[in-house]
């Protein structure tokens, strides 16, 4: 899985069936000094993710794991909103700490 | 899922059976900030999608995910015609704008 | 999908077994402006493509959707011989073309 | 597989439900010649590594391959703590080298 | 798939249950032109390619396909030990010529 920040959304309507009602958000990704990388993923959200908290997004066919989206044409997931990163015993971000 | 812009077409008469009838699509990358990268994808179209037009693709076996495509050796597909895209609460793309 | 040119081919004797019969091409990739990227995959070929052709190659899972290679240990396949390319209403290639 | 040394830990309470009770360790990768890399991966651990140790991370659909984790949303596992690396005849990397 | 020098081995007696047994060969990708590349795969050997040969490596979901591996969490797996590559009608690698 790779650390992204959620930065914005993605709205269409004329799509593949199975996608309705998926949302869709933009994910930044952060490398692990915490700093924004330049690329970014369009990730299908299923746990409530929102605009600036940390997430793990995988990809690939694990994208079609959760319930409800084994059939959908989805290379990819936002599966966790991160409380805290550590690195080499430092703390590298804590969301409680950003939401302050 | 990567935004894309549609940009061209591909044809074929020779190749694997299971692909006749499938419409390929090139589509250029667009980064977060609604800039045309270098990378390229050919990807199968179900859904309409017309050059210039923004979409996103899945890659690998979410390809094959829409109906019919099980058995096709295709590993990427445009999944949704994108309406907007916003990024930090500003208006990246709106299609709308774009075609009036 | 990318496009790449048949540049050349890799023959093996000791292999997985299941590869026995497979023909491996050497394909050197292809921008979308027509240039040749340094970048090269080498492929499974069942449409039979020839050196210098452009074709449509899939990679991943993709690679195992043709009859007959469901089982074998393979990443990338042949899966067109392009006729045409047209990026904003260019025509970027054109088989008959280049053959005359 | 890649090399990779364990750098730190990524911890959520909001997740996928499948989630629950799995360790998500950072990973950083290591290039042949023992050098870290800048790129990293959050991986499950399902082993026992710990902070400092180099392991083989595999990646995609690999990652549901372990007993219990066949429908978990993961990209990405730990799947060995690795004893010696040589290359070239060399010893690249010694665990108990590193342990004394 | 990618040509590669069999370049070392990986030891590791703390892993995965079903990779018992398998072996782990060091493998650095090899460009087009015969020159070795930056970047490394760990792959599982099961044809018994030895150092300094040239080999296809295939990686992905390609990697679970030899009988027994369906099951082991692999990524990357030799799957041909090369003969010869030519490009554009020229000898670029003949394992003949390098072991005599």
């Amino acid at each position: 899985m790779q650390i992204a920040r959620v930065c914005g959304t993605v709205v269409s309507t004329q799509k593949e069936p199975s996608l309705t009602g998926v949302k869709f958000l933009l994910l930044q990704f952060v490398d692990q000094e915490g700093q924004l990388l330049p690329g970014y993923e369009v990730a299908a959200d299923g746990i409530g993710a929102g605009v600036d908290e940390w997430v793990l997004v995988s990809r690939g066919s694990a994208a079609r794991q959760p319930s409800g989206s084994e059939k959908r044409p989805l290379d990819a997931v936002v599966v966790a909103i991160i409380d805290t990163v550590t690195v080499d015993n430092r703390r590298l971000y804590s969301k409680s700490a950003q939401s302050r």
